[in-house]
């Protein structure tokens, strides 16, 4: 993540793993929740903030998921429900339980199929947020197997290239593959030059949007920097961000996952229905080669990569993953840097809801 | 394809389809190639001509293809093998066939598991060069199910984003789906910045090089417009072309591409081994839903795709292989504009191989 999205110092409270997930599971199951439910949907955002992946961690996304269940928009005893299956495939029906808590089901029972057929793809419909797709597609990794995740959202974010109105979502995409002595191949991003939760994490920040990462509201690529607009005060681009640099990828890459996700599992176009359909696939490694062999391999790969001597100007080459890694290795010791305004939000919502938060 | 790309007005030849690919199996067969691979390789370069994507078509590639058959780099008569098949798994070694010949062979394949099971891979070694990958995720298209193709050549083309030295190929990818009024789904792309092949081509009709395409042999991105420079003096960037415009999800796409392709395949590292492992990949969409409600769903998308209003300054808004798609009609009516100095090179192969060339 680039420096400018990061908490700042003089703002950061460090918390321990074990205390975030403790308040987290707390409040879900406040909402509703059953033990395991909470758990797993904790694990996911927890996991993103240990992995320095605050877009999709407790700070942006808890008060939304806490509200929605509140509310009734989001079911926290949601059971979902298989619609149809194959030797390959399943399709499930979430009932409105968020994507943190039936995405995991649903690649386990794509991790299932695959270690029984060698690839397995889990569909889910009527589901919520996701937390990012990178958790999701890691859960393949984890067992052996190459992860694929990806969902595909409304239509109301960002623009195609040239368009003056918005047609697609921010089109999640992530791979995950296993390694040995390197920290794990995960390529985790949206089709969206940012993530939209970049942009409220911007505000929060006071961190400067760059040129071309949006569009006013006339579609046109704003070209300087500019502060955070607040919501409805803005469209996406697709990432290049201009035709020039590559928006045309962002945006067919966006279009893709809209098509796998929505028309594939019958919710139909993102834009005109909502969208909602999410995508869970899995390949098991053994089925080609030795996990050994194919971990080996990763690593000259990963390792080739890292030490790619720099260009001028900077310090190092990343490979997708490494840093994450890294960060989960860093904030293991020393807690996650959250901002203090995301501590008074667990105290008061505690408060509200009678549970008791213990944060530092 | 930017203007830029196309071939100057005053150099057109106006070749019809069937003239073109008589010509063009008459070179392969002439160079040892059987009738019905001759047929099969020259229809994956003459679609593409037909679509427009003159980079993989016979104008940059069959050159090189001739060049490596009477060089022995390439067979002309190879026996593709599978190495290890399951139910949803083909691995095939190519024997040093041309891509453009056992490609659609091994997606043939990856559709009859995919018919069978719901879903198929196959993944080929030792193949030559597959003339980009979208005539490849097409076929599955054609056959009602989604297509997703991808090729994993060595390293020594681009960049990781803040590197100084090559890592990776260019990493052709392409996903394909059905339509149903609408012209089909196709995003076909490399993850630099530009196709290769576009580099040669820009040689031939003078077009600029743009800022942030392309390194010097430092690493340096370039960034202001240059002529199109030799083979071997500039090295390639990801799509994005700069970190702040996302050249790190070109950067990611590669990567994931190398892994799928050839560690996966275990032919290792790409820039370590020269990679060179292909995938092909096919979903049957029955195994979600009726195939016409599919397209239905697609033809929703992509027609509004199509029709959302332009931002100022821009026509129209087009999606992926929409342009292609308009461009084969077009060319079914008008035959297609080569460079007057393709023609000549049938001409002289002709003379030079003797086999009569009938072209315009």
């Amino acid at each position: 993540m680039l420096d400018r999205f990061k908490v700042p110092i003089e703002d950061r409270v460090y918390v321990k793993r074990d205390q975030i997930v403790a308040a987290t599971e707390a409040v879900f199951q406040k909402v509703g929740m059953s033990a395991s439910d909470a758990q797993q949907s904790t694990d996911v955002l927890v996991t993103n903030d240990m992995r320095g992946v605050e877009t999709h961690g407790v700070s942006n996304m808890l008060r939304r998921y806490v509200a929605d269940f509140l509310s009734g928009a989001q079911n926290a005893k949601a059971e979902p429900k298989v619609l149809r299956e194959s030797a390959t495939m399943v399709h499930m029906d979430a009932d409105g339980a968020l994507g943190i808590t039936v995405g995991p089901q649903a690649m386990r029972r794509a991790i299932e199929k695959a270690r029984e057929v060698g690839i397995g793809v889990a569909t889910v419909i009527n589901a919520g947020h996701l937390g990012g797709a990178g958790y999701h597609a890691t859960l393949a990794a984890n067992e052996g197997m190459l992860g694929h995740c990806m969902a595909g959202p409304g239509g109301s974010q960002m623009v195609p290239t040239f368009g003056a109105e918005p047609r697609l979502g921010t089109c999640p995409i992530a791979w995950a593959a296993p390694s040995g002595k390197e920290h794990p191949f995960l390529f985790d991003i949206a089709s969206t030059q940012i993530a939209a939760n970049k942009i409220s994490l911007a505000k929060r920040t006071g961190a400067k949007l760059q040129p071309g990462w949006i569009t006013g509201m006339d579609g046109e690529p704003i070209l300087e920097p500019v502060d955070a607009p607040g919501p409805g005060e803005y469209y996406m681009l697709p990432f290049g961000g201009t035709r020039e640099n590559g928006s045309h990828k962002g945006y067919g890459l966006g279009a893709m996952v809209d098509i796998w996700c929505n028309s594939l599992t019958g919710v139909g176009a993102g834009f005109i229905t909502g969208g909602g359909g999410q995508w869970f696939a899995a390949y098991d490694i053994e089925s080609w080669i030795g996990l050994d062999e194919f971990k080996s391999h990763v690593d000259d790969f990963l390792s080739g990569l890292k030490n790619t001597p720099p260009a001028k100007g900077h310090e190092r080459v990343l490979y997708p993953g490494l840093s994450e890694g890294e960060e989960t290795e860093k904030r293991t010791k020393e807690g996650i840097p959250y901002h203090r305004e995301v501590i008074d939000w667990y105290k008061s919502i505690g408060a509200e809801l009678g549970i008791g938060i213990e944060l530092p």
